[in-house]
């Protein structure tokens, strides 16, 4: 095996064009032996084996510094910068990471996990090296949906204008996850096809003969195709932002990829080349499905159900399509991530209501915002992490307008193999402290869909909140209710504690009061399905029976709902309250169950943790 | 005076072009006569007087409904809308909002105040309106400079896939408040000039000889001029986006701007219109220094004072001066807000180390993040209310890599007149549940000072939050000296009450300790300098030693210094802790110290609110 030999951009640049081909083989039959058991994204890590090889045959990292953008599609690279033994570690807790990371690797130039940052930061290694009189040539990989967002465009914008010699490498592979959205999209496909050349041919006669005349236009004719290509370069748009547009150029084939890109690192200024490449190449089953195919799940040992407990995003997506059958306001909007949001069973049904903005969270936001302000009910379905995206547009379009955008919060609280990207661990915190904005977690199924039923039926920003997997298991009510806005329930009556939970950790509460009680504890169980506005009535009834108060949030310790009933309490409560949550630092990759238990947020580490900070030093019980 | 005979669209129909010529000379004058009184955004209001009486007498708002980006330059707008008589109260408590709002009027279709917004807002109003069979065009107003961020693109983006009949007016003054940045700038520039025509045909003989050969060549010139401008029409780089391009018309000339309006609104699609204005036009300052007359200043009288108290923004910009000067490391990044962030004398002394990427805050961010991975210290200093937009930027790229980026955070609390959109209130609350980052915010000007000095010391994230206007007027000491991470103050011993403060609020803190020593009460005063992490020794010395604690900070009251404290003293403290800040509702315009003073955040209003606590209900002292 040539692949066991590759330790670094060194062993690949002594390699053969017919070496090189052999190793792209073991290359991507490595990945997918290795990614069908431990799971990970399969499709964008196929489509860019030869590019790989071919950037790091060109460059030497780390003195040369390649930026992937999104970073899901860097399998390739990590295996060939030294990191094939640990590859079968992908994902698991304590492995590696699923994405470039710079505390993992002096090859990863710079961390990624959210889309659309690799051009910004490229230029600001580019310009830091330049200062600094330090050599090396900067590169960033981005892919073509990747380009829909609005900091791509930021970064391009910057880099055209400050001339430095960057290099960004755009893998146009037609996908983000789903088929991508957009006009650049229709563009990307335009420069790349036929379609373009028949449009400008087309323009180019118009104008020709409307100055000329059939006959001159008749005489250039069989230049046509030559005056085309050489007035309209292709990738005009690039030309136009600053940068030097070179492609398209096919991201599969070394012979010519690898010559190219020797070519680009020679130039100067800021160049674009375009590579097309397709997602999942080589693994027919991700070819055909490269949407299926882009991230796949761990091997997992079937355990046979009596009936299979349905997703949250499944809840919630039914949920918003039984509503939207009676009620014409609703309308649906998600960045580029239908089938992740579950709104790709929506669009089916409601094709003229659904919105596929592309991975555009800020104009997913503010496009919603504007929706809202006609009367229409706006669904926005974001994950937690990329909501992050939008925040300043839900204070300043939502929140501050009073708009009724609901915000359809899917991945809340840690989501597993994704890691530290992707945990969607501030939401609570980052929501609570907006005015006039509603924030609510359900406990199980049923409240999600209350508290969507409950959304609609309001007219103000509606956050809710729920997690990544399964569900709770309950048995799905067919009738919708209301649930008053801010109030919470009383789901058991004890005497010594009151645990006051939020989401997926009430039926962890519930589980925590079951081991207290073993030991013969009383214990009030609280479900805090509001954040904001938090319930003071029964708050304040709660406390003034109990000496002892928990609040429990699959959320930062900072903030959140702990936050918010410290707050209230703190000027006049006797009793003393503790805060359990997501400590106050990023949490890496692994088994989201794993995850939570070694965070102690399942149901038997609470109550471990109740009895020990009562026997340290409270002693109220 | 026509002018006073308008209070809407339909009086603005009926009027001739020689009217509407003599409107614009009176509503010119109108503004120039307030707005140097009442102070406001003076140059970018007198560039589109003549594009707003034009989008009037086409269009109907309400039924049409008109974005503005940004929404200063509405001012015009506003008077035409039936505001006239209000707008002497332009920007002060009650009166007026200085940008549009969708409270104030029903013809103000969208609220604005943070720029890139308006076509993915207009978007969202022409789907609802499209869904809702309402009539009635949907136009967006936005900036040339409003067109450097991401968002913009964003709504292009989807805009130009979706193919709605929108219609964005792009307003180009080529300035965003200081001259406009980015490729795209540069880009509109050469559309609008013959710099562009230059380039083009350079390019066209070239083509044109290569193939045809000098002949040929030579007799096409004489027509090349129509050829590359019907080959290449102006506004290629929209029409890629797939827009209609329209343009460039000059937007000071009602007789082609009324026409073109007109044709444009029966068109079909989505179309962009090209207008070029002159910021600050018909008033000669203005046209001359429109940076300086972007905002004006409310008139004020004079008072002599020995000697003037230098602004918190200066006090940043002489100290990052004075250290840069001895530290190479140092650049420092401004999005599109050189003077404003005090940065324009930094460019001055070092353009080499100097960023202005235009209105791109994300950009910034991650611009940033790339220059700390390679070791320089990058300064990006960004109003409060604008780092909203890079929120996710300062987690994922900075924080998360714990990459040494400094935050200089201007505009931090109460901003005064701009209003909702502008006040920067979250800050302390959104960065403080962030991990790995120091937020910190200083009590004076040495202690700002001090501050940059001790981040660039230090080797992580780094925040510092100070106020808009005048600092405190202290001596300025020469020496920096270093401050330990986390460590707080104690400025005043007393038994009764401890009052911890933080930035602007300490001063404060200790003026209302005077008053509550003239009750005859002992207070201590602690300077919490930094809110994250807090001083948890001294914090819970002060907790042992007094049985009431006060905590004020010029933020929301939700989750920022006070919610800092109630959470690390909320499981062992036995006393109360009353939190002061900012209400949890958006706060409009008005004076700096009156909307302070409103809100209870001065001196005395501080020492009544506590022995008001203290009467009413605590009985500690």
């Amino acid at each position: 095996m040539i692949l066991d030999k590759i330790h670094g951009p060194d062993d690949i640049k002594k390699l053969s064009i017919d070496e090189l081909k052999q190793l792209s083989e073991e290359l991507r039959k490595y990945i997918i032996d290795v990614v069908t058991k431990t799971g990970g994204h399969l499709a964008s890590s196929l489509g860019v084996v030869e590019l790989t090889i071919a950037l790091l045959k060109v460059f030497s990292p780390p003195e040369d510094e390649i930026v992937w953008d999104v970073g899901h599609q860097a399998y390739s690279y990590k295996i060939l910068t030294d990191r094939k033994d640990r590859f079968p570690t992908l994902r698991q807790y304590k492995g590696i990471s699923g994405f470039p990371s710079i505390k993992e690797s002096p090859y990863d130039a710079f961390g990624a996990g959210h889309s659309s940052i690799s051009i910004s930061s490229a230029l600001g290694i580019k310009v830091a090296k330049r200062l600094k009189g330090e050599k090396g040539k900067v590169i960033a990989v981005i892919g073509d949906g990747a380009l829909t967002a609005g900091e791509a465009y930021e970064g391009l914008n910057n880099a055209g204008q400050l001339k430095e010699d960057l290099i960004v490498i755009l893998n146009d592979n037609r996908m983000s996850i789903s088929p991508n959205i957009g006009a650049m999209a229709n563009y990307l496909i335009r420069v790349t096809t036929d379609e373009w050349l028949r449009k400008t041919k087309g323009h180019f006669e118009k104008v020709v003969k409307k100055i000329f005349g059939e006959h001159i236009y008749k005489r250039m004719k069989r230049f046509e195709d030559l005056i085309v290509k050489g007035l309209f370069p292709p990738g005009m748009l690039f030309e136009e932002l600053g940068f030097r547009y070179i492609g398209p150029v096919d991201g599969h084939n070394l012979e010519t990829l690898i010559p190219v890109i020797e070519n680009v690192s020679k130039m100067k200024g800021p160049t674009l080349v375009h590579v097309l490449t397709k997602k999942g190449k080589g693994y027919k089953p991700a070819e055909e499905r490269p949407d299926k195919f882009h991230g796949v799940p761990k091997k997992k040992i079937s355990v046979s159900v009596e009936k299979p407990v349905p997703k949250w995003t499944s809840v919630f997506s039914d949920a918003l399509i039984e509503l939207a059958e009676k009620d014409e306001r609703i309308v649906a909007i998600t960045a580029a991530m239908p089938s992740g949001t579950g709104l790709d069973k929506f669009q089916k049904k409601f094709p003229g209501r659904y919105f596929d903005v592309g991975i555009a969270e800020q104009h997913a936001v503010t496009f919603g915002a504007g929706l809202a302000k006609k009367g229409l009910r706006p669904v926005v379905a974001i994950y937690s992490t990329f909501l992050q995206r939008a925040y300043d547009q839900i204070i300043h379009d939502v929140a501050l307008q009073e708009l009724p955008v609901i915000f359809a919060i899917d991945r809340g609280g840690i989501v597993g193999e994704d890691g530290a990207t992707h945990h969607g661990v501030f939401d609570l915190s980052y929501l609570r402290i907006v005015p006039n904005i509603i924030v609510s977690a359900p406990k199980d199924e049923n409240e999600l869909r209350n508290l969507l039923y409950t959304a609609l039926k309001s007219n103000i920003p509606f956050a809710i909140r729920y997690p990544r997997g399964a569900a709770t298991g309950v048995e799905i009510e067919k009738e919708f209710k209301e649930i008053l806005i801010g109030s919470w329930e009383v789901l058991k009556e004890g005497k010594d504690i009151a645990v006051i939970a939020s989401g997926w950790e009430v039926s962890q509460a519930l589980e925590a009061a079951k081991e207290l009680e073993k030991r013969g504890l009383s214990v009030t169980v609280v479900n805090a399905r509001f954040i904001k506005p938090i319930d003071e009535v029964l708050l304040t009834d709660i406390a003034k029976r109990h000496k002892f108060i928990v609040t429990i949030e699959e959320n930062t310790v900072k903030g959140g709902l702990g936050g918010a009933v410290d707050e209230f309490l703190s000027s006049w409560y006797d009793g003393k309250v503790y805060n359990i949550g997501i400590p106050d630092m990023f949490i890496e990759h692994g088994d989201q169950m794993l995850l939570r238990r070694k965070l102690g947020l399942t149901g038997k580490e609470i109550a471990d943790k109740i009895l020990n900070i009562n026997s340290s030093f409270l002693k109220l019980f």
